[in-house]
């Protein structure tokens, strides 16, 4: 690239922008850091910064955008708005922070649900000492890239029998894998369930119905991935009919959760809004740095998305 | 020793001996296995393994005594106790699956902590989505030994900082570590403290107002050692004085709490009751195994326990 700084624009819309702006400005590689809808200049931003959802018309109108990049490890966001060129390399926040606050929010599901806190909680407002058991279990990791692969690596060093599914069989020490030919056997053993896949137009709806079908009598369902991959009214049927014992999400179709959605009573289910990861800007400001410098330099971009794959 | 099996004798109060003597009766090592009080044949007793307390009048009916065990980690029962010989080895459990058992619980409890796990529930319950945020913590771990030190390495791996405090100083991979003579340096530093020592004379009632007020304000405490470590009231005062943020207890100086307890409903006090490490049976029985073979070659035991330190 024939510049020494990269112009960019951050466009996001549900948090305020003003610590990624201050927190880029800081950094070698960047030159102006504006926030959307600043409508000046825009002929010379290199960069898109973008939390969700994009307003219309800001990309024409940036005509030497080189690159785009998600705020978060999520890029759903960006392949499902017709308004993002394919020519533009797209990248996302791959933060080593982000999988361990993911690992460790999955973590604390799966021994809150082992050890049996909401039971002790009732216990202890009825001064009542009953020392409710707990016992091995097994964990399915559905989805071993950046966040189920470390997550699946922490539970095999707590000393869980850990089992992971992904597209193609992944080889993580300790981790019992399957592929996308395998579902059916993966999803018979595990006690809890945990889905990280990434949301694609395969995996949309993807825990459905015949999906609960499938899972044994009594699983445990822990959802931090993406509201769209879960059929709602079919995870209530599942958690009524006893096929599920009760599910952690803390993501859903639309956010926040409406006030009238069955979700927030119902007995089997917890909720938490959206907080298991959430990305820190001074760790995710070292990566896009990074990226700036790359850009420069003419360096492929790391973190990049693929557009065919959708992740 | 002259003989090829050793006869032990199982005296438990709290539960039920049975699967203990079934368990012990299937291994080469043991010959026959009785439960207190069958009184018939103490002579011929090599063993005994004991969960508090033991009746008066036990021991000194068992001329062959060779060995003595907890069935469990702790020894305090035994330590305190006239009636036990001082030369007769004393063993304790120690069970990989209860450091990790214990290990997973605190990293339940720090977890629920850092993210306002309560304040959620409680959010649900008003239907309300509102993104508490969380923040890195400080751990200070009280007793590095078999179970504090497999916590703290647990705690670094899940990218907790952590800080360990023990009579002589531990090195461990990533933990700061701190000696008797630094407690007050120790205890100034952590968000979350953790309670692991082993119970002796010296730490009876460590946890009182002049260790509460050496900590951060808004310190969070566990305690899973043992309820002798504190005393009550002066944690009741550290908790209504804002010293303390909250408390989740295990263990307790009366067991069962006694239900006019004032812990039961004070709202910055969780409890389970003595759930934290349940020793499993299968394990503790390869283990005791394990001695017995030793015992019959005349080699000395595994985990034995130092009469002058008291663990």
């Amino acid at each position: 690239m024939d510049k020494q700084k990269i112009n960019a624009m951050i466009a996001a819309k549900t948090w305020s922008a003003q610590p990624w702006k201050q927190g880029l400005e800081k950094m070698p590689s960047f030159g102006t850091v504006d926030v959307w809808p600043k409508a000046q200049d825009l002929e010379t931003i290199d960069a898109l910064f973008v939390w969700k959802p994009l307003d219309r018309g800001v990309i024409e109108r940036m005509p030497q955008l080189k690159w785009i990049s998600s705020l978060g490890a999520g890029v759903d966001h960006l392949m499902n708005d017709p308004q993002i060129p394919r020519h533009i390399p797209i990248t996302r926040i791959v933060d080593p922070w982000l999988a361990r606050d993911m690992s460790n929010y999955v973590i604390m599901g799966i021994l809150m649900h082992q050890r049996s806190m909401d039971e002790h909680k009732i216990n202890q407002q009825k001064m009542d000492w009953n020392r409710l058991p707990y016992h091995p279990l097994k964990i399915g990791v559905l989805g071993l890239g950046a966040l189920g692969g470390h997550l699946a690596q922490q539970l095999v060093d707590l000393g869980f029998e850990v089992l992971g599914y992904s597209r193609t069989r992944k080889h993580i020490e300790g981790v019992k894998s399957f592929d996308e030919n395998e579902m059916d056997a993966f999803l018979s053993e595990p006690d809890v369930l945990v889905n990280l896949l990434p949301i694609t137009s395969q995996t949309t709806d993807v825990l459905d119905l015949n999906f609960f079908a499938k899972v044994r009598t009594g699983t445990y369902l822990i959802n931090v991935a993406r509201g769209n991959h879960v059929v709602e009214e079919d995870l209530v049927n599942a958690l009524d009919q006893g096929q599920l014992c009760g599910a952690l999400l803390d993501v859903f179709r639309e956010e926040p959760l409406p006030k009238e959605h069955p979700f927030w009573n119902h007995p089997k289910i917890k909720i938490t809004p959206h907080v298991a990861s959430v990305t820190s800007p001074e760790s995710a400001i070292n990566l896009l740095e990074n990226n700036a410098k790359r850009l420069i330099k003419g360096q492929s971009l790391l973190h990049q998305v693929d557009i065919e794959l959708g992740y």
